[in-house]
């Protein structure tokens, strides 16, 4: 099945799940939708949520995509289950498959999670981890330095590994915690700085990562792979924002130099 | 819903599968029935690995199963499709999840398949793995000496570590090799032996972990988790040979000290 995949995402972060989704099925195709006019979710009212993710999805559906990953924490918490009851074709959020992925390779059953402070205040992980398994530890801290760093693109600087230091000293009052998940599709950009700093004892999991691997599984079962048997092209990308920040991003840090890239106006 | 997920493998090898399915999904029921008495299916025609196989599915659907799980290489290969096409519930094999576990894995793109003979040569893993990404290099040894070692006990003696070595000498040859799938749900069992003859270079992925991982994506997607907030019983085991081997590992390998153990006939 020729048809794309759907990304979306409030603004550059979903890029990490774009990567992985390419890099794990690279006879797909994608096309990504990045609200980055009126990013950051995180910050807004639940209703112009929904609102906002509706209306990148009802344009993404335009384009006759066969899935649709929405590769954002706020609007996998507040839209996911909407999405899933209406839509017709398959629904994919960040958080469940980070949760699946820790609840796999806890051995000490105790899990941190970071992410933005609205993601850690919903506790979406706590009660993905918990549905599934519901004698798990969980310890959720919020990193608000972390999207502004890796924003700014200070993070490659020699003071940034300080911001993550400091940002992550919880670890050390939970040594039974041997798994971290980067509950912020930002984080993975920073993953290297991570894995650094929480030391050999904790597995760090990017969410980005997971998807891709639950994606590849639903394709499997909802029997909807692309069977053509040659690597596709770069994927489309369209933001509602400046094309500066994803030009920088799709060829310094994604390696994605041949994407197309183009501005859009949703209403 | 509380309906048991029904798990079928030729022996004792898929308990590995059980263990990690009971790990990541505490609050769901199984009922394991495992066909020792004509185990092992690998040497059998491939009309008798299916006839025998309908047979175990047959029984345990009397269980009013909401889903199955083929741990067993060999009947995967062979009878997957089949039971997909034919049963009312969703149907996991192995070899799937392991093949996608790989591709997340795999950095240099150059994944080893470890199984018995039939299963590499059947390059079930090889094909799972390029029809999701076509440009992987894939390198599948056949390492007959493992089970018999798993099956006598005897993988605890010094001398195991000699027949592990010598079976994956070919790893050596393989500089840019960086994932190793455990091919045989046996394997898992003496995984730390096989960590240690590989080193930190080579990243060994069991099927059996995997697998747990895609049966829970399945039952979000399926919508068939068991919503009750408790943690289940023991799974019920079933046999149609010696109850001996059964006892002895689900005790001593697998904790499953509780679990009821029963030997019934096929016909």
């Amino acid at each position: 099945m020729e048809r794309p995949i759907g990304v979306i995402d409030s603004g550059v972060g979903g890029l990490t799940v774009l990567h992985e989704l390419k890099r794990q099925l690279p006879k797909e195709k994608f096309i990504y939708l990045g609200d980055t006019l009126r990013c950051p979710y995180g910050s807004k009212q639940e209703e112009e949520v929904i609102q906002y993710t509706w209306e990148m999805v009802t344009h993404l559906m335009t384009f006759d995509i066969k899935m649709l990953v929405i590769a954002c924490n706020t609007a996998t918490a507040l839209v996911l289950e909407q999405l899933k009851e209406h839509l017709p074709i398959p629904v994919v959020g960040v958080i469940e498959p980070g949760a699946r992925a820790a609840i796999k390779q806890t051995q000490t059953n105790h899990v941190g999670i970071i992410g933005t402070e609205n993601t850690i205040r919903s506790q979406a992980y706590e009660l993905a981890l918990k549905r599934i398994k519901p004698n798990l530890t969980t310890t959720g801290v919020a990193c608000p330095k972390f999207v502004p760093l890796i924003e700014s693109g200070k993070f490659i600087e020699s003071d940034a590994i300080k911001v993550v230091e400091e940002s992550l000293e919880f670890i050390n009052e939970h040594p039974d915690l041997d798994t971290l998940i980067l509950g912020c599709t930002h984080y993975p950009i920073i993953q290297s700085l991570i894995e650094k700093v929480v030391g050999n004892n904790v597995t760090v999991l990017s969410s980005a990562v997971e998807t891709g691997f639950e994606v590849s599984t639903l394709l499997t079962f909802y029997n909807m792979y692309n069977s053509q048997d040659m690597v596709h092209s770069e994927p489309v990308i369209l933001t509602t924002g400046s094309l500066n920040v994803f030009q920088h991003l799709k060829e310094e840090i994604f390696q994605l130099k041949s994407a197309s890239l183009k501005q859009i106006t949703l209403t």
